[in-house]
């Protein structure tokens, strides 16, 4: 059994406290957020407080706020093995005097959208060996797929994030606007785009590209180019360029 | 019953035929192929050729072959129902002096990969209503999506599939490469990958999105701007200023 106290009441710190609920090798000791209305409604289910002196005591506190709170906020929990939940603040940016750890869940959360922990990946980190494998069970008892991250390859993990999720969904944004323009139904596009995601899981993007860029074929780039308004010929111009240029590598 | 030619042996033929040949409302006439050698396995099930004089009658022609070979092809066919498969050729390309179509169904095809044509959207054009009922007909016999998608519209339908698959799928190598530099395994981010791009078929890809950019977090930005390679660079600028600019709208 493995006790928790939970620190945040945004959209981590929600979708981890009721799946933690919901198992049974796990504790939620207590709830601490700053403004206790926020965690109102986990009063019959566990204990919640305002008051960051009066914290339970447990195996890990979990300090799922927001990434420029954790320093200030961890400082106020000495002699405790506390971890975070992001993706980009390092392990050592904790400043609680005890054990220190990362407990990072690879997916993007809002409170609206329910979440299956099972297909998300926890990307753990801490200082001992045996803090590392407390994490794992814990991650564990709601997850399956478990890696181990340090803070360095966290930080890059991030950065790919960004491409791969905000900058593929840009790429969306610029479909659906030339869709628009057009008085196409952007619906159209979606079995493609589903393919285009799913694909990857069998062979590498690399070998996946297909298309004008990689073709080179420059016709259909200078068509292409003029039915684009500046800023999408702009980004047009860039990402063919990428394409090409990796495949001279 | 529409009975059918198909001229092509690539991979768009080779589904299209595999497809017609199972459904029972179609009869496969006859395939056409410049080399015969390609066409061989269906040598039992229907009649081959490489005689394009030497055609049988059938209600549609449909011609999957090369994009820059569809005129000059199209041109042997004369006082047939010519349809082309193109997503980037108009259908007055079309060289034959009787009736013109389209039959574009999007999606990437690959010889090697099954193909379920009842995900597949079909964008169908034809010179009468007559024609287009009878390729929406056809359709019909193996898929469920059908719409109504002038040369026009096509021609942006195929510049925003670009995007949202070419580029989205470059997004998805520059994250590998990032991976790969810092010896994080890339299949991490395949659950975001699965949710980024299942998440816009609920929500506009506009309102999907979040990140640093969006939120001009320019801390972050600062970040991830050192850890990348020149070229990564310029494509995290320039998408970043995007989506800003976006924003702005
Ligand atoms: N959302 C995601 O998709 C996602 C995914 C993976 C990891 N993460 C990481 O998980 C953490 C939380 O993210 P989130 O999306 O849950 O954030 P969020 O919904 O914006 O919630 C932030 C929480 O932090 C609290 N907070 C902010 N400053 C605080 C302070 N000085 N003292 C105490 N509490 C403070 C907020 O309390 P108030 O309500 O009182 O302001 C709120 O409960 C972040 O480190 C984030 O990087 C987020
Ligand atoms: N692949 C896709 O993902 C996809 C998706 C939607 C639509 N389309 C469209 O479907 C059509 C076919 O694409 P594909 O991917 O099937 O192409 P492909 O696999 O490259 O095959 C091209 C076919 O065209 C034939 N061909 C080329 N020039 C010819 C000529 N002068 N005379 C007779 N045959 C000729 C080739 O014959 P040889 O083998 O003898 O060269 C081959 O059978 C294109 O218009 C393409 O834009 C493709």
């Amino acid at each position: 059994m493995i006790s928790v106290v939970i620190l945040g009441s945004g959209n981590v710190a929600y979708h981890l406290t009721k799946a933690f609920l919901n198992t049974e090798n796990v504790i939620v000791k207590q709830l601490y957020a700053r403004s206790v209305a926020q965690i109102q409604e986990f009063q019959h289910t566990t204990s919640i407080t305002d008051d960051i002196s009066l914290l339970a005591t447990a195996d890990v506190y979990i300090l799922a706020i927001s990434d420029n709170a954790i320093s200030e906020v961890s400082s106020h929990l000495q002699n405790k093995f506390v971890v975070h939940t992001s993706g980009s603040v390092t392990m050592n940016s904790l400043q609680n005097s005890g054990r220190k750890g990362v407990f990072y869940p690879l997916q993007s959360f809002s409170k609206s959208k329910q979440v299956n922990f099972n297909t998300i990946p926890f990307c753990l980190e801490a200082e001992t060996t045996k803090d590392y494998q407390l994490l794992e069970r814990l991650a564990k008892t709601i997850g399956s797929k478990i890696f181990s991250i340090n803070s360095l390859q966290r930080s890059k993990l991030h950065v790919a994030a960004v491409f791969v999720n905000n900058f593929v969904n840009h790429m969306y944004t610029i479909g659906n606007d030339i869709c628009d323009t057009y008085d196409v139904p952007f619906e159209v596009l979606l079995p493609l785009i589903e393919e285009t995601s799913a694909k990857i899981s069998a062979i590498s993007p690399k070998d996946a590209q297909t298309g004008p860029a990689k073709r080179n074929d420059t016709e259909t780039i200078s068509k292409h180019l003029e039915m684009l308004n500046e800023s999408q010929k702009e980004v047009y111009k860039l990402i063919t360029k990428s394409i090409q240029n990796g495949e001279k590598l």
